[in-house]
């Protein structure tokens, strides 16, 4: 189901860094950071919720790799010593170990304004929705988003906090790019109505906090060796998490009911939803 | 004849950070950066190519708050330990030693995505126009302009290079940004010509460059307390600089040139074309 998506994405993705230019070292570390072997989650969801109400795909690929270059500037510049101090992301040296650490600064800073760049060309819609699609990604993130989530968590860091301040994080740091990547996708396909994109939103909503919950509860039971990165590194790095806050169990629960949010809210799109269905219980159910 | 244009550029930018949000650290960081005493050299630029076309200021706004939020992330990222490791800017302490180097890295990522969050709103602009904008900013400030330029400049560092590789250098770092100022005031007229925007893009290379050869030798002749930062640094540093490439009397010739192309480059503008004949002088003969 990921799979047609993820190979259209990363053809587009191809297109655009191929060739080079005067500054080559930051041109072959965006190149680099945008291929990290990533499940271009975001970008999928930018297809899935285009085809849903029935758009062109041509019409979203720009939204998709739009978004897969922001997502992936963020993970360069998390990864960062002065940030999460990684070595590795999924088995694979991160940028400042291929490359070094201004280059990596550098290289995150040229993916955030090729994002952009892509959303401003002409791809056959109109510049209003183009224009729409720009504002949505920067504000979902930038500082009243992602960038905004980033902040909170390292605010966080070392303290007790409440599970409404930890669901606060993480709709900032994760939730707010899923929910651009629905929105964005929604809006690509020309036939976006209010109600379509709040039941979108909802979806996106619950979709996103639960990858986070799961990712939470990885740490705690998953493999190193199939997650690509040290488990219980959260509890390592003195992070609150759900199970930390809510128990093992309690965050199995909370999972699933968020799992039962996320399916109600596309319910009123009935068979043509099923890709968005399965993508709530892919996120539930991986193993990595 | 800069002060009208700075005041309002900076009135328009106290009203876009000043709200308290989820996220205040990165906010205020944000916040203080943008307000670090700077010159406001490339709004002034917007302002200036709006009037000289005949323009609306209030349609000049946004392009001009988001030329200097774009220019204030890439000092804060310049500052930063990993590239120029830099305690000081114009006498106050860099962003990540007021704050810290992860906020600082946000701040900077933030204030990147506020530029384009700007751009995208309605400002009584066409959405074309709009769009027009938003894409000369991306491709002016990312890995094909000032990302680049910097990627170049690290590159350069510790090694001979020739003074075509110092200018294509420049050109990228701090030129491209210049351009943009310029091209994005002038659209924001609504009556710039393809002719039009060739003369003024070429009086923008040449002021551009001049801004950087007075930068190298103010480096060695200026004063530290008037710079606001240690006279010399470039030399400590082992950057090429222009005096180092083509000797002092040989880059104050230069600046010279320079300055008459820049000149030259808007005669056909006639007297509208004043403050431009200013700020082509002031570039050269500022003390800091």
């Amino acid at each position: 189901m990921l799979g047609n998506y993820q190979q259209r994405v990363e053809q587009q993705l191809e297109l655009i860094l191929k060739t080079p230019c005067a500054a080559e070292q930051v041109r072959q570390a965006m190149h680099y950071s945008l291929f990290n072997g990533g499940k271009r989650v975001r970008p999928v969801l930018v297809y899935m919720a285009n085809q849903l109400l029935g758009g062109k795909l041509d019409h979203a690929d720009s939204a998709a790799c739009a978004i897969e270059a922001i997502h992936s500037y963020s993970l360069v510049h998390d990864d960062l010593p002065a940030m999460d101090d990684d070595d590795l992301r999924r088995g694979k040296p991160t940028c400042h170990i291929a490359f070094d650490e201004a280059t990596a600064i550098l290289a995150g800073d040229g993916l955030q304004s090729l994002a952009f760049d892509l959303l401003s060309q002409d791809n056959g819609l109109s510049a209003d929705l183009r224009l729409k699609m720009i504002s949505i990604l920067a504000r979902d993130s930038g500082y009243l988003g992602m960038v905004g989530g980033q902040s909170i968590d390292l605010s966080n860091e070392g303290k007790l906090i409440s599970t409404d301040q930890l669901e606060l994080m993480h709709r900032h740091k994760t939730g707010a790019l899923i929910s651009a990547s629905i929105e964005m996708g929604a809006l690509s396909s020309t036939y976006a109505t209010q109600e379509n994109l709040d039941a979108l939103l909802t979806y996106a909503g619950a979709i996103g906090l639960a990858f986070q919950v799961k990712d939470d509860i990885l740490d705690i039971e998953g493999n190193t060796e199939v997650l690509g990165k040290p488990q219980g590194s959260d509890l390592a790095a003195e992070k609150s998490t759900y199970p930390a806050l809510l128990g093992m169990d309690g965050a199995k629960q909370k999972l699933a009911l968020l799992n039962q949010q996320a399916h109600a809210s596309i319910d009123s799109f009935g068979e043509a939803a099923q890709p968005l269905h399965w993508l709530a219980d892919y996120i539930v159910e991986r193993e990595y």
